[in-house]
């Protein structure tokens, strides 16, 4: 033990910063349901898929988009009013979700290794305590959220603020994320981009944004810490 | 008029043959939670991307499929079970679904153009019904569903029965839709494949499954009918 912690002082390892939606818990296709309705309470109809591709982005940046594509304007309290059915209409739903297969495993492991890890999430407080809960993620991990940045991806701002809680250099973090919002975050803040397949996207599009490796969820991405720099055996 | 009819005679359009779900109805999402429910409530735990990617596959490949990936074995009444509740959690949320854009506009300008058209879905005639009521599809258009052939996609056999009800050579046709498995049947029967991005793949997905073109959904097809060689404009 005392050899490999000297080998770990010498080349520290990376830290994690993970998304959480699609990334930890298999929410994005309840989410995009959520959405819909919102949207459609509105008047406002736009299809499940193109919904889908936006999910992760800061709530304004994605209902932009939205008022961008149906050609309807909203006004700030509209705007407000859709976040709330939005909420309101995935809490409705929250009940089917899951946290997905090897999450848990996942980050007890990078804390047995002594990986320092944290949550960087778009998701506004209120939605994402749910998930967290579900993870078993308490007081003791940091967890930036929507409501504490200024801006959220594909703004790197999230994972900078969950980075400086660690004390480490974003740029020296690994950024796991199932959307392509993740990874673009990730590639303007110099971090290593890593895809999982778990939030619906295919892998080409999440390789073209940045990813270094794409995995399938949680669990694969435990199976293969070891490709992405992580020591996980005792030296020989 | 007659000239043009003329033109038409000696370069005969190319047939149109659809899939349904996710190709023309937005309805993808909602099957995917509601394969989820059904398999839940036999107490096989999947995530929502994995059924996401075998959706549009024959029912029976895409429960063999499940059953590989849970390690979890299904006797022939289990599996029976699972495709009525299926069906059952579907027709609960079929009230949220609607037809893509340019679902209908697409299908009467080829009817105005000439252009013969059928739909080809793996889904049983039941689950098809509304999505065929939703576009306006009465008993004249050949439908070809899972019940009318042995083997579904990704086997080529429900566009080759299509195709015959239009008189058509199946490798002179055009086969339109959302799925990796369309694809592949296209491919198999060597009819041209177009891949729409409504069902939540990715382009490359679809690329790499043998698409010639990819567009977002009806709408954006209609709006590209030159490209796959559909004569669109009179002749000058």
């Amino acid at each position: 033990m005392p050899k490999r912690k000297k080998s770990r002082d010498q080349h520290p390892q990376p830290a994690f910063l993970f998304d959480l939606d699609g990334t930890l818990i298999d929410s994005v296709y309840q989410h995009i349901l959520a959405w819909r309705e919102a949207l459609r309470a509105l008047d406002i109809e736009l299809s499940n898929w193109f919904i889908h591709r936006r999910i992760g982005m800061s709530d304004s940046l994605m209902l932009n988009a939205c008022m961008r594509e149906s050609g309807r304007r909203l006004d700030k309290k509209q705007m407000e009013k859709l976040q709330a059915m939005h909420t309101k209409a995935y809490m409705r739903h929250v009940g089917e979700v899951q946290a997905l297969p090897g999450a848990k495993a996942l980050l007890k492991q990078l804390t047995t290794l002594g990986v320092p890890w944290a949550i960087g999430t778009t998701s506004l407080r209120e939605r994402a305590q749910k998930s967290l809960d579900m993870l078993g993620i308490g007081e003791e991990v940091p967890v930036i959220t929507g409501d504490d940045v200024e801006q959220a991806k594909p703004e790197p701002d999230l994972f900078f603020a969950a980075a400086k809680k660690l004390k480490m250099d974003l740029e020296h973090c690994v950024v796991v994320g199932d959307s392509v919002w993740d990874l673009l975050a990730a590639q303007r803040a110099h971090a290593l981009g890593i895809g999982l397949l778990a939030g619906g996207y295919g892998e080409d599009e999440l390789v073209r944004a940045g990813a270094y490796r794409v995995y399938r969820d949680p669990e694969d991405l435990l199976e293969h810490l070891d490709e992405i720099g992580v020591k996980v055996e005792e030296e020989h």
